[in-house]
C-alpha cells in the first residue's frame, strides 16, 4: 500500500521529542496549520531524560500542566557532596538546599520524559486537534530561497513515508551498537496505554509530499534535517564512556533520596532520586578495566554497572533487584554552526549535545522548542515579522554555548582520568575550582534564572534603571500577587499564560495618591485612543487584548482600592462576560497565603509609589521596561516587531 | 433484546453520584469484589453542587487527586456580607478571609459536581478496573435477613436493568414539573467527552439478577434503596423557592468575584464565584409575586430569575448573556430515620435532604461515601468485623442532623417572610443571631475540622491528656512535616494515603535523648515481637505493612538525625525495594516552605520531648492516643475490630 499526495502545512516539525513537543504546542495555542511527524512508532515510557528545572516549571505553569509535573514527579529537596573524609571513608561533606524560594515558585522536579511529553501532548490536545504522526519520517528536503522572502509561499518541500511497524519500533537489543535501552513497559500509565492502543490499528505505507512555509527540525543529536542543510556539528565525542541505570536501589547509603555527588578513587558518581521510589546513578565506566580507550560500547552490561555502584558506594552497601532501564553512553560535546538556514529552524540535540551531568539537556532543549515556537507561530499567523525569528539563533546559541562550557567544566570533576593522566585528574578538585564551586556558581543560569539574551528588536536593552531586577531579554522574575476582584494569590507564571500574546504590564504604583492615579489615568487614556498599539495591531475581528494584553499590578493594599476604580481600559469590559476581573492585580501581603508576601515590587527593584512600565514577550521575557509616561518607547517596540493587521 | 442472568458481587452499590463514587473508591483502593450502577445515561456535566469544603480536599488529597481540583477551580479567597448602609444602599458590612491556614492545607474551592465525579472515577480507574454501569436500575430488591450473619452468604438480591437510551438521557425539557436544566455541552472537557463517545456504542436491555453481600444505595433524596427498605425520611418540604443560576455576569457590583451575602429588602442573594468566569446565584424567589404559597415551581423562568436578581444587587447593574445552567428548587429538610439495616446501607442525600445554602451537600454526601466506604470494603474482604459497621450511622446520623440544624438556623436569614410574617423576617438579623454569627459559629463544622464522631470500637475516648488537639473521632490536625531520608516537606493529608490500611502513627518525640531513643527502641521491639498487631494482623502473604502502617514523626532537626538511626521496624526493610524511606518524618522548619513551620507537635498538644501514640483508622479519624509504653491500649484498639487472619 503506497500511494503518493501533495499537502500544505503552514508549518511542518520534525521530531516529537520535548524541544518539538513545545514548539508544536505554540501551533497548537495560536492556531497555526501544523504537522508534527516523528520516526518512531510510539512516544518514549521509560528512561531517557529525567529533570525538570525551575524555569522549565515555570513554562510548564504557564501551559497550564504543572500540576501534574509537581504531582508525579520527585522534588529533589537537598544536594550533597560526599567524598572521602580524613580516614579515606565515604562521609558527607555539604549539604544544600536546592529550592530557592524566593527565586522561583518551582524547585527541581524529577520525573521522566515520557510522562513530561504526555503532558505538553495533553496541552496540545486541549486547545487543537494537532496530533503526532509517528513513525513517519522524512526522507527529502528541498529548499527554494527564492521563494523565501515571498509570506504566503511555501519555499519547503518535504517527501514523507510512514514506516512499518518494525521500522518505528525497532528491537530495544537491535539498533546501533547493540545497546539494549530496556525499554520495560512496567511504568506505562493508563494515558499513555490508551494511545497505544490507537497507534496499532494505523496502517503504514504512505508517502506523502508536504509544502511547508516553516520547517522546524527538532529530530535529535543524529538530526536528519541537520544533514539536509549541510550545517556542520562542530566538537568531538569524547572516550568518556558512562552508565546510566534507573532502579530501586537496596542500600544503607544514608543520602539515598538526595541528589548527591559522591566523589572516590573511582570517578564521582552522580545520584538523582526519582518518581516512584526509582533512583538513576550516572557512573563512569572507563575505569571498570582501567582502559578506557579500548572498551566497547556494546560490550557492557547491567551487572558492570552494578559492579562499579558497588565498588563506588563502599562502605555502604548497595544493590538493586528492580531496574526500570538502563543505557551506555559516550559524552560528545557539539554546537551546530548555525541554528537556522533561512525558514528552516533547529531545536534540542539537533544543535548542542553534551554529557547529562548539568541536567540541562532536556530543559535547554525544550526551552528551544519554547523560543522557537512562538516566533514562527506568529510569523506563520502574518502577526509579527519575519525578521523576529533571526532572534532564535541570538538567543539560543549563546545559551548553548554556555551550557557546553559548563559541561566542559564539571567534566574533570567527575572523571577519573586515565592511569598516568594527572593533568585533569583526581575528583572532586580540578585546580582550584571544586565541583561544589562550579554548581554553585553555575545555579542561576542552569535554573534558568538568567539566560543573558541579547539586544534585539525583541530585547531593547538600556533605558531609564527605573526597575533595577527587570532586565530586558530575561525573564518576568516570579512574584505571587494578589487579585483585586477576589483576593486570590496567584502566582504571575501562571497568570501570564503561554497563548501567544504580548503583554504590557503596568506597575501601577500607589494608586491611593492623586498624582499617581492622574498618571495611570494619563496612561489608560492613550491606550484608549486610536493611536494606541492596541488599536493599530488589534487583529481583524479580534478582541482588544486579542495580541497585546494589559495587566495592571499595583502596589495598595487590595482592602483600599476598588476594582471600579481603575480606568475601563485596565479591565476592558466585553458584552458577553462583562468586566475583566483577571486584569488587575495588587502587591499585597495575602494572610492565608505565605507565599504572596507584598514584597514583589521590591523583588523587581521598582519604587512602590511610582511604577514602571514593562512589556512581556509571549514566552514571558523582558522586552522592554520605561517609565509609565513613556509611551512611545513602548510603541517603537512593538512598531519594530508587528505587522500592521 | 432481553436477557436475564444471575451473577454475584460482593459489594453493589446503587447511585454514582459523590457518594456513590466514593464508596466506590474503597472497593477498588482495597480489591473488593464490586459492582457500580447510575440510572442516567452519562455522568453530569454542568449544575449540581460546586463547592469543595477544606476537608472534603483533604479527603482528595489522600485519593491523589487533589492538585486536579486545585487546578480546575476557583478558590474562594473572600467572604464579604452586604446588606443596606444607613442611607439604604447596598454595602459591604464585612469582609473576612476564607481560608485559614492553621486549620488546613486547603481552602474552599469551587467547581462544577461533574468535573468533581470525573477526577474519582479517574482515581478509581488508576487502581482497579470497575467502573460505572450507566443506564442501569435496580429494579426489585430482596433481603433475607436469615443470612445476615453468615459472612460469606449474599443475603441481597437484586434485579437491574439496562434502559434504553431514551430513558437513561431524558430530554432536559422534560421531566418532572417541566423545568429546564440547560444540560448545556459547552462546558465537557475532552476527558468526559472520551466517555460519552464510549457509552454510546453501548446496547440497552439486559436484564440481570445480582447477588451481593452488601448494598450501598446512593440514590439521591428520592432514594429507590431507601423506599425498598421502609425507611422514613422525616423532615416537611417547606414552601420557599430558591433560583439558583450558573452564569458570567456583567455587573459593576465589586464583590461578584467573591462569595457574599447581599441581604435586601427582597431576601438574601448568595454569591458564590466559580471557575471559567463562572458566578452562582442563589436567591429566593417566593417574593416575586408576593404570595410563595401560590407559586408554582414549573412556572418559573431564566428571565424571572434574572429580574430578582437584578432588583436584588440595585443600584448596581446586572444583567447576563451566557448562562450555562440553571434550577428552581424548593427547600425540603429531611433526615432519614435510620441509616442503615442489615447489610444495607445508605449515604447522601438518600440519607438527608436540605438547602444547599450552607455548601455542603455534596461535602457531606462524599464524607457520608468514604465514611462506610472503607468499613464495608474491609468488612467484606474479610479484614474487619461486621460489627464495625453499626458505627457508620452513629458517625455520620450526627453529622447530617448537625447539618439539618445549621441549615435551619440559616434559612430565616435569607428569607425576606411572606408580607405579615413578622416573627421570623428581615435578613440580615434574626432575634439577636445575625448571619456573620451564624456563619462564624458554624465554620469549623462546615470546613469539617470537626466532626463529633461518638465513642465505638473505632473511636476510644478518653485516656491520658498527652496530645491535648489529637481528639479520638477527629480526623487528624494536617501539619507539613519533613521526610527523613529526602528533605522533603509532606502534607500529612498526603502521607495517610487513603489505601485501606490502618496507621499507627509513632510521634516519637526528640531522639537525641538517649532516654527518649530507649523508649523508641523499646516499642519498636514489641512492634518486631510475635504478640504485635502487626504480625497477629498481617493477611496471610502480604507484606507486614499491608495492613496497618506505621509511620514515625519524631521532633529533631533533620540535620540532627540520620534515616539509619532508627530501629528497623520503623523503615521496613523489603528484599525488592529495600528500605521505606517514606516511612520516617520529622516536624522540622523547611527553609523554602514556608508551610513546613516545624510547629506541628504545637499544634496537636504533643510535648516534643516525649511523643504519643496515635491510631489512624482508615480515613484518617484518629481512633486512639496513648503514651508510647501502652502497647497493651493499642493493641486492644485492633483486637476490638480486625479479624485474626
Amino acid at each position: 500500500m503506497t500511494e503518493s499526495s501533495t499537502s500544505y502545512t503552514d508549518v511542518l516539525i520534525v521530531g516529537a521529542g520535548p524541544s518539538g513537543l513545545m514548539a508544536a504546542y505554540w501551533m497548537a495555542r495560536c492556531g497555526v496549520n501544523a504537522r508534527i511527524i516523528d520516526k518512531r512508532g510510539t512516544k518514549v515510557f521509560t528512561g531517557q531524560a529525567d529533570g525538570l528545572r525551575p524555569r522549565t516549571l515555570e513554562l510548564l505553569d504557564s501551559m497550564g500542566v504543572v500540576h501534574r509535573a509537581l504531582h508525579e514527579g520527585c522534588e529533589a529537596a537537598e544536594f550533597s557532596f560526599w567524598g572521602p573524609g580524613e580516614d579515606g571513608r565515604l562521609k558527607r561533606q555539604e549539604q544544600h538546599p536546592i529550592h530557592d524560594a524566593n527565586a522561583s515558585p518551582f524547585g527541581n522536579c524529577l520525573l521522566n520524559q515520557g510522562r513530561i511529553e504526555r503532558f505538553i501532548l495533553d496541552a496540545i490536545k486541549d486547545c487543537s486537534d494537532l496530533e503526532v504522526e509517528r513513525g513517519v519520517i522524512a526522507e527529502s528536503l528541498e529548499y527554494d530561497e527564492t521563494l523565501e522572502n515571498s509570506g504566503d509561499a511555501y519555499p519547503i518541500t518535504v517527501t514523507l513515508r510512514t514506516l512499518s511497524e518494525e521500522e518505528a519500533n525497532p528491537s530495544p537489543t537491535g539498533g546501533s551498537g547493540g545497546v539494549r535501552n530496556g525499554l520495560f513497559r512496567s511504568n506505562i500509565t493508563s494515558d499513555d496505554w490508551d494511545d497505544l492502543i490507537k497507534r496499532s490499528k494505523e496502517r503504514p505505507g504512505n508517502v506523502e509530499t508536504v509544502k511547508a512555509k516553516y520547517l522546524i527540525g527538532c529530530d535529535g543529536a543524529h538530526s536528519w534535517t541537520r544533514k539536509q542543510l549541510n550545517i556542520p556539528f562542530e566538537g568531538s565525542t569524547t572516550e568518556h564512556i558512562w552508565g546510566v541505570v534507573d532502579m530501586v536501589p537496596i542500600t544503607d547509603f544514608p543520602d539515598i533520596r538526595r541528589v548527591c555527588t559522591v566523589a572516590t578513587e573511582h570517578g564521582t558518581l552522580l545520584v538523582i532520586p526519582r518518581e516512584k521510589q526509582l533512583v538513576r546513578l550516572y557512573l563512569p565506566l572507563q575505569a571498570v578495566d582501567g582502559t578506557s580507550a579500548s572498551l566497547d560500547r556494546s560490550s557492557i552490561t547491567l551487572d558492570m554497572i552494578r559492579k562499579k555502584a558497588k565498588q563506588m558506594l563502599k562502605p555502604f552497601d548497595f544493590d538493586f533487584k528492580i531496574c526500570d532501564w538502563w543505557t551506555v553512553y559516550q559524552v560528545g560535546r557539539r554546537l551546530a554552526s548555525n541554528f537556522t538556514k533561512g525558514r528552516i529552524h533547529l531545536a534540542g540535540d539537533a544543535i548542542h549535545t553534551h554529557s547529562p551531568k548539568a541536567g540541562l539537556g532536556m530543559n535547554m532543549s525544550m526551552q528551544d522548542g519554547f523560543n522557537i515556537g512562538w516566533k514562527v507561530a506568529l510569523v506563520a499567523k502574518g502577526i509579527a515579522r519575519a525578521s523576529i525569528l533571526a532572534t532564535y539563533e541570538l538567543e539560543r546559541k549563546r545559551t548553548a554555548q554556555m551550557l557546553i562550557d559548563l559541561d566542559r567544566r564539571l567534566q574533570p570533576l567527575f572523571v577519573k582520568e586515565q592511569e598516568g593522566d594527572a593533568a585533569e585528574s583526581t575528583a572532586p578538585s580540578n585546580g582550584n575550582e571544586t565541583l561544589v564551586d562550579v554548581i554553585q556558581l553555575s545555579i542561576a543560569f542552569a535554573n534558568g534564572y538568567v539566560c543573558h539574551y541579547g539586544p534585539s528588536p525583541l530585547v531593547h536593552k538600556g533605558g531609564e534603571p527605573i526597575a533595577a531586577n527587570l532586565i530586558p531579554g530575561e525573564r518576568f522574575p516570579p512574584a505571587k500577587i494578589r487579585n483585586q476582584a477576589d483576593g486570590r494569590a496567584w502566582w504571575t507564571t501562571h497568570l501570564f499564560t503561554s497563548d501567544g500574546r504580548f503583554r504590557i504590564v503596568l506597575l501601577a504604583g500607589d494608586l491611593r495618591r492623586e498624582d499617581q492615579m492622574q498618571r495611570v489615568v494619563t496612561f489608560s487614556t492613550h491606550l484608549a485612543s486610536a493611536e494606541s498599539v492596541l488599536q493599530r495591531y488589534r487583529p481583524e475581528g479580534e478582541k482588544l487584548d486579542s495580541l497585546i494584553e494589559v495587566i495592571t499590578i499595583h502596589s495598595a493594599p487590595v482592602q483600599e482600592t476598588d476594582f471600579f476604580d481603575f480606568p475601563e481600559m485596565l479591565r476592558l469590559f466585553d458584552q458577553e462576560r462583562g468586566w475583566a476581573y483577571d486584569k488587575i492585580w495588587s502587591d499585597d501581603e495575602c494572610l492565608w497565603d505565605r507565599q504572596s508576601t507584598g514584597k514583589a515590587y521590591g523583588t523587581w527593584g521598582v519604587d512602590k509609589t511610582r511604577g514602571a512600565l514593562v512589556i512581556l514577550r509571549p514566552d514571558q521575557h523582558i522586552g522592554w521596561v520605561g517609565d509609565i509616561e513613556d509611551v512611545d518607547g513602548m510603541t517603537g517596540y512593538f512598531e519594530q516587531i508587528l505587522q500592521t493587521p
